[in-house]
């Protein structure tokens, strides 16, 4: 399993991911599921994924392979917006999936595979769009400012609760990492290091870009201070007279 | 969907269901899913049921009616334990399945459905068991003294953080109108009223059983200040550095 959320806010972007991967439970291993493009000054584009490992890491490859060898055709450094580079995600999804398919099929592996891809492409604003395993792909609105993908829903709470379009990237952060939190607390499928990532509107730069593994004292803060939070709510609720 | 849950403390036990059925989003329905059995004085029986709402009746109007013919087989008045409560509900289930699965296979409709049965039978301490669709169980134990089912993962960390065997019932009131409280804000499918129901070890009559309605106003304060509760803890948490 794996747990990645990306927020598209009028500050910026954040995009978080964590690095277990499992095949069964006796093999786990440590994979990034974050990618990143990036041209200074004119583009930055992030892809998170899920899902059958070798169907992403082969689309995400067939992107990259493209850039390099630099042909006519659309690519990630060339296209003008992002609603086109997550048709190149959802394309690259298809192509894999057509050529290894059948043969997964075969053996009934799961080739279910998807994206989280943002970012800003100079001459409009971020953008964030989650592809589906098919090919076809949703983007964020003003009333819905987030994707999850993986195991959502223990983390899903604390970001409908805190986390609105004009919410800050700082409060962003946090909540992110409180989502994690909860996460990884009730699936061990989802585990540490987190990627994280942040974007400013208009930057085209990276802001932070950061692998929180187990020792970093700011996530041990916050899985103490909300665990403890959450424990002195519930100890205030006021008791039923019934 | 459904959401169902209960606990097997020191103190007592507690059962909770929601009441909202639905078979698409136009047929969408209130039926209790939660049944008593009770001998004052002598066994307390509670079941919880989720999944198809025929077989789930079906099955408790089998056990119901046996123990009105008052024959010499098993029924929920004469056995001896919870653990043969247990076995009767899993072969009512089994027995209702044999008789419709088939006819409901053709038609691809979901035969699905699973109790949660717990209670005190005189002689033995109170019981808690979770009845699979196929009619297998398995039981609480000192580490893990709550069953849910239905759409179990929203309301499922605030019951992990707060809830030991040695929690109070007044607790486990208050933690679980708040596991409630999360599910229904993250599932439409999960509804009000909710049956609420507690049992003091050894009282071997039902504490309380409450019907929570919308306009509760004990479960109004749980909903609004939880929330806020949980905003408070979210602002309070340091900012990073980062």
């Amino acid at each position: 399993m794996t747990y990645c959320v990306a927020m598209c806010l009028d500050a910026g972007m954040i995009f978080a991911s964590d690095s277990r991967t499992n095949a069964g439970v006796d093999q786990v291993s440590r994979f990034s599921k974050m990618r990143t493009f990036v041209r200074e000054g004119e583009r930055v584009i992030v892809s998170l994924s899920s899902g059958n490992l070798s169907i992403t890491q082969n689309a995400v490859n067939i992107l990259e392979q493209r850039v390099k060898v630099n042909d006519a055709h659309d690519n990630l450094r060339n296209v003008v917006s992002m609603f086109d580079v997550a048709r190149l995600f959802g394309d690259a999804l298809r192509e894999v999936k057509s050529r290894d398919g059948p043969y997964l099929m075969q053996n009934n592996v799961d080739a279910g595979a998807n994206f989280i891809v943002g970012g800003q492409v100079r001459g409009e604003p971020p953008r964030l769009f989650n592809v589906y395993s098919e090919g076809n792909f949703i983007e964020t609105t003003a009333d819905t400012c987030y994707f999850q993908t993986g195991e959502t829903k223990y983390g899903k709470p604390i970001i409908d609760r805190v986390i609105t379009r004009g919410s800050g990237l700082t409060d962003a952060t946090k909540c992110t990492l409180v989502s994690f939190d909860s996460t990884m607390r009730s699936n061990i499928s989802v585990g540490l290091p987190i990627d994280l990532l942040t974007y400013d509107t208009d930057a085209f730069r990276i802001r932070a870009q950061r692998r929180i593994e187990e020792t970093d004292p700011y996530f041990q803060m916050i899985h103490a201070e909300w665990g403890e939070g959450l424990r002195r709510i519930f100890a205030q609720l006021p008791n039923p007279e019934w």
